[in-house]
């Protein structure tokens, strides 16, 4: 049930006609009593009778991106194709980042209520809320590049996004092609059941898919204490992986930005690109280009994912009821891998 | 003078009462005229007398981020932090894109308008409107590393950022204390005499005091066809100036990201770094620490120019009147400046 004025004067310990004055600013109230009383309005998402509608009907036009991993260059690269094209569809564009340490759907359903959302974008992170608590979003939203846990694609959430695990076995197929049978991989932190676990699943099934028995000692699990998906990360996991004599000819990175880190502890360990080890990346962010090798990766079609949670986005919007919406990732081969014979 | 029901009436050819039952979404009403009145609503940003005033306390809260240069790595790797401190300050965050082709002072006027916004920090990119123009924005503002034209600050606005003539002028003098004569730099495009502008003043005046006559076939403009301050504008200008057999021993990078793509072309026509060519950057992105060789660069005080920026925005907003704060870069030596004897 909605707060009302009384409420909210009984809560601040005040009379009806103090919390009024608060509202509407008059002069003769004390300037204390008055931001306490609309920090409580605020906090209870108050809203005055008379202008309820009003507001609703103003503020309606809003969508929201919300980003997990806001530093992470692959999604900041899409925000600004975002914005475009859900202003070309007539919408306000909000940003919102979500911390390592919060739920995305609780920072949604927080957002919706005091921005009055038109819509919602989840972009990049993982999610294993139930489909019964995403539903409690009351707006339409669109999963973006968001992993969920588990094998099998939840196909009744409108998601828009690669096969983590399709494309990881093509990286990994691709190695094997150049006769790599010694492939060390990085993915996830141990935890990670979601991109870096559907990841790993796909270089386990394309090992076992050619015959090539599995060693656990080249599957290597990002750092807790490093963000994710960061060249730190894939720096320090590398330097161990060359410190531990383990022998590989290739190093599969689930993300680029990881190999990014894996390059540096390759060079300052001796070796060359690729001569000595091949490196394969993830994602295709435009830097790939830029290293010294190029990047050898699988690229996301960022274009049209952003294209397509926009249109699905819009559709949710007007009624209609849509599930998930699968991409594929292209192999951009460049000159981090050689054939090995 | 503020637009009335009846300005909405005339404009939209029907009725006050007819707007009324759309502001108030009366189920009597035709759909599509309902939303062709509020169009109009919006457009003139009309807001019903008796809730005008509760809208504006209402929303606020909100602090808008108005980034200029959306997609540069130096700036996104601002916006979690940003976020946070506003958070904490008990401020919405709103992060919204300045795209190339618009003016950033317009599309805050009307994000003002629209939002209510209760202050905006400007990030990045460079503002030469006057003063007046910018007193303009009925709200407190903060401009955060925005690059202003021509040789003064104007100390006289609410500036947080570090002085790029002088640090320029160091990172110059850091090349010519290690000997380095023939210097080339990659500075901005023709037409930006702001950041570029301000950069390569100080790279003039290094030489100047060094008593380095100036050689202009060593300045290197950045292309206007390819976007600013990226790796593929450093790539593309430094394999043009290889191509020229200009002769120098180092280059330095008014951008990191530019040095990123300088790297590659230097590779690419077969010198070796900094044996062959020392190259110096310009910010200090996390980047430049997993290039190879490490990157030395000036680095911008990341941190404290996002606190200032918070805290000068918060007093402004309180109605005290602040004004600039300079803030120093550091010199940061990696691997990439050899000594020249």
């Amino acid at each position: 049930m909605a707060v009302t004025i009384k409420d909210i004067a009984r809560i601040c310990g005040v009379g009806v006609s103090t919390v009024s004055r608060a509202i509407n600013n008059d002069p003769t109230i004390n300037v204390k009593t008055r931001d306490r009383v609309l920090k409580v309005v605020k906090e209870y998402n108050y809203i005055p009778n008379n202008s309820a509608r009003n507001l609703k009907m103003i503020e309606s036009n809003t969508v929201a991106l919300l980003v997990m991993g806001i530093e992470n260059i692959f999604f900041t690269s899409m925000f600004g194709s975002f914005q475009e094209q859900l202003e070309k569809n007539g919408y306000d564009f909000l940003l919102h980042a979500v911390s390592e340490n919060q739920d995305a759907v609780d920072v949604a359903v927080e957002l919706t209520m005091e921005k009055r959302l038109k819509g919602i974008i989840f972009l990049g992170g993982q999610m294993d809320h139930c489909k019964e608590k995403l539903e409690k979003l009351n707006v339409p939203y669109v999963l973006c590049t968001v992993a969920r846990e588990g094998e099998k694609f939840h196909a009744d959430l409108p998601t828009v996004s690669i096969d983590d695990k399709v494309e990881s076995q093509r990286a990994v197929e691709y190695l094997i092609s150049k006769g790599h049978k010694r492939i060390a991989v990085i993915t996830g932190n141990k935890n990670d059941f979601a991109v870096g676990g559907r990841r790993l699943s796909g270089y386990r099934h394309a090992l076992e898919d050619a015959n090539i028995p599995l060693d656990e000692s080249l599957i290597i699990h990002q750092k807790d204490e490093i963000p994710g998906y960061s060249p730190a990360n894939g720096y320090a996991v590398t330097k161990e992986l060359l410190a531990s004599h383990t022998e590989f000819t290739a190093l599969y990175c689930t993300s680029d930005l990881v190999a990014f880190g894996a390059y540096k502890a390759i060079y300052k360990a001796g070796f060359k690109i690729p001569e000595d080890i091949s490196v394969m990346g993830f994602d295709g962010i435009s830097l790939g280009e830029y290293m010294e090798p190029g990047l050898s990766t699988m690229v996301q079609p960022k274009q049209d994912l952003i294209t397509a949670s926009v249109k699905k986005l819009v559709k949710r919007i007007s009624g209609e009821d849509v599930t998930q919406d699968i991409y594929e990732a292209k192999l951009l081969e460049r000159a981090s891998v050689r054939p090995l014979r």
